[in-house]
């Protein structure tokens, strides 16, 4: 990880989950986000914080301290800050010297996520957060944990996005042979992807047959919705043949929401927190541990591929070009819809510094 | 290890081993030679094949996916590539893209290796695979094995050209005090070197001990030979004082034949695939174990040295020299062979380009 | 760690501590000092050699091999090396090339330190050894170890500098709130720094209430004196308050001494050779085994803290900067110490390649 190297690979004003509810504490959490280190932890009232990784004074990082009311103590010479950033209190002077602050970043917790905004304070909306309400909607129930990747987030988006790859890594739980044969429809409005996938009439996956616990055959559906940076969300589901279908009602079905905030550490290392909402069984809490145990599974699958991708391509030769296919149309759109959002960020970057 | 290193540092028209009979498999093996990976596996005829480990469409190396027939499945979108290179099918698609296919190299069985050629497929005659014919000789038996040294491969040449080293760091095998005082005779032949060495009338080192099983003195010898890019084979043996000597029949005596077959795996990594072939208790399973015990450690004495020979020299300052001795004349001629044979080729290139 | 990167980050014309007396034996140490690696033994009569720790034949480092009399033998070829590092045999000739040495190094053991000059011979003048004294004085005993630490020798000065860090790294033992709150004087004496600080009237911390085994309040001194390149002794202590102030006698006291000598090993890692003499139960071998125990305790504290610390700095963006406050008064004035002997010796070089 090299100093500054974020500048122009990564969106910064966007909201990113840096943390899920669970982890952020009466403690203090380090953690690297978009290659700058941040401390995460929540005030007294519970609201949680985050602030730069690195006291001012001599660089100790904040998380190497302790958390003393709602400020944050640094672990080598004592000096504190409070929410804001400020500094408070330098033990054994009066006096706090000018400029003595780090950075603070604006900070939400919605939908069971906390999401931070790297970028510039001024801009962060919250009502650009964006809508994961599975996560906490009466009548569903959900489940999430977080996996740490070594391997460019895009790569990740790409994987999201083409699920085909689900009947050769997740053979065992949602791959099934008949994905592979119902090709996808990919449509782009502004920044958003959508990737449409109907698979009809089949005997479902081992994943969806636990889950509907019906002998028919099913229509699956696989909705995938991608908006810059790496936000994701897959309706997923399955109904008993005929039922499902586009036009179907779906009553006899089950329906899941896989929410994906994919959040870059480095330019090789992301964050995955995930959450897995269901409107089925919701107050089966073994399901619960099962589903848990089930994508946890299902993800590892993943960064299994995605870290031996990643160390591939930094060793293929620069004149190795990828060939597409078409199953790769929901990836490359949205690689393109991420290109145009870094691009147009650039733009304003030049813009003010032009001003 | 960085892409394209290897261009300049490494002879790429020649025949190299890349696996043992017993590694080439019903399954992937993936493994980096000269600074490509390679995936190594038999078709159903038993035949080997070696393929680029890397997939054309998103980078994932081959060996992680799964050997179907002969046909090689990515484990990622499932693309099929056959003993070719060519992609025989994409998955949810009918037509496979132009240019879709990856490298495939030219690969022979021989003498109980498995030869691969990384350069130019047209000129791999498998004419030119050095003849290490004691391997697989009536009359004759052998064990072999492999080990992987983080070494510059030039650093195990020099080791293997020069057995004074046997004294210092064999000495509980086959190190004797009486071996440096016996001079080399050192010739080269083209780009052939062979270094000889009699050692009249003594008691033998331990090993050798063993293998003649007698109480006289002998007469030792050791004649090298080395071949670029990196062949070596060592003709060694005691026979009874006396009838060992040059004009001896050394029919009171026992022959080994140690090959050491070294491939480069980065620029400071290396593979000794090696075979100890003897014409004598040919029939002595439990021998063979012991000699395959017994080589294996001396040969990780010699990795442990060559470790740290490297890490010292990556860390010497520029103007740090070597100084020659004496029983370096072996070593100095296999570099000056083998930068010779770099050069033609290098030559060659240029001719090519500038047709 | 690069070749030659040594050349303008360490003073070279200086003494450093290499080793502990009971580290140096009839048995081959190899260490990195200053970037360059370096063989430690001792002579049969039991004075110590420093060599360079690398074969002038083929690089391996001499510290692999073995001592045989008073020469050091290299494991690879077995070439021997005296005390001044001239090559005195190379197996299998009579002649030793000319040019056949390696570098050896000045060295003095002295106050249970061994010393060695890195920079021009002839500028080794023992009378420049730092006055360590308390280590080997009647009437006074010490205990002593190492730590080696993964952050560049600077911080470690920093550190020792500023005793302000015990209140919050080390309250177990020698934290008190107190300190904080009494500040320090600093003066400079030419290249020497000293920084004072005295505490009235307090109940002590622990570790000193053990030492002094008194229930009544104390004066507490810290009298800290560094002297260029790293060398930094702690003149600490306690005494019944109102017989330790500066005026006083101390003789309801207790006194220690702390001596830590740091020795670079590369820019980003170093030795701290530390001792603790004391003029308090000198003949309590159990008290020996205690502060043996609790000192390294804390430097072990201090050792986690100083490596977030490098790598917080290493990750800093280029503009970051350090805000100074009171108590870095000592380490500032150290610094610059340091950077004036630094520019003197780098004048003196320019000086001696102009002649």
């Amino acid at each position: 990880m090299e100093a500054g190297m974020a500048s122009d690979k990564f969106l910064r004003n966007a909201w990113y989950v840096c943390a899920l509810p669970s982890e952020a504490k009466r403690d203090l959490l380090g953690r690297t986000i978009l290659g700058q280190p941040v401390v995460i932890f929540r005030r007294e009232d519970g609201t949680p914080v985050v602030l730069e990784d690195r006291c001012c004074h001599r660089h100790l990082p904040l998380s190497k301290g302790r958390l003393v009311g709602d400020v944050v103590q640094c672990g080598y010479h004592g000096l504190e800050f409070d929410g804001t950033g400020a500094c408070t209190r330098v033990p054994g002077q009066t006096r706090v010297p000018p400029g003595a602050r780090i950075k603070s970043y604006p900070v939400v917790e919605r939908h069971k996520f906390i999401w931070m905004w790297p970028g510039d304070p001024a801009k962060a909306d919250p009502a650009l957060i964006p809508d994961m309400r599975w996560n906490d909607m009466p009548g569903w129930a959900s489940v999430s944990s977080m996996l740490r990747i070594e391997c460019d987030y895009k790569l990740l988006i790409d994987n999201l996005l083409d699920l085909t790859h689900e009947t050769y890594v997740h053979i065992g739980s949602i791959g099934h042979e008949a994905i592979v044969h119902h090709p996808i429809k990919t449509t782009r409005d502004g920044d958003k992807v959508t990737v449409t996938r109907w698979i009809y009439d089949h005997q479902p996956a081992p994943f969806w047959k636990a889950a509907i616990q019906r002998p028919e055959n099913v229509d699956r559906w696989q909705m995938i919705h991608y908006a810059p940076p790496a936000n994701i969300d897959l309706d997923l589901g399955v109904a008993v043949a005929g039922t499902g279908a586009p036009d179907g009602n779906r009553s006899q079905g089950v329906q899941g929401r896989n929410l994906d905030l994919i959040t870059p550490e480095t330019e090789r290392s992301c964050f995955q927190f995930w959450a897995f909402a269901r409107n089925f069984r919701v107050d089966d809490r073994a399901l619960d541990q099962k589903l848990r145990d089930t994508v946890t599974t299902i993800f590892n699958e993943d960064k299994g591929l995605l870290e031996a991708q990643q160390r591939s391509m930094e060793t293929a030769p620069p004149e190795f070009r990828w060939i597409d296919v078409n199953a790769d149309a929901g990836g490359v759109q949205a690689r393109r819809a991420l290109e145009a959002a870094l691009e147009r960020e650039a733009a304003s970057r030049r813009g003010q510094a032009a001003e």
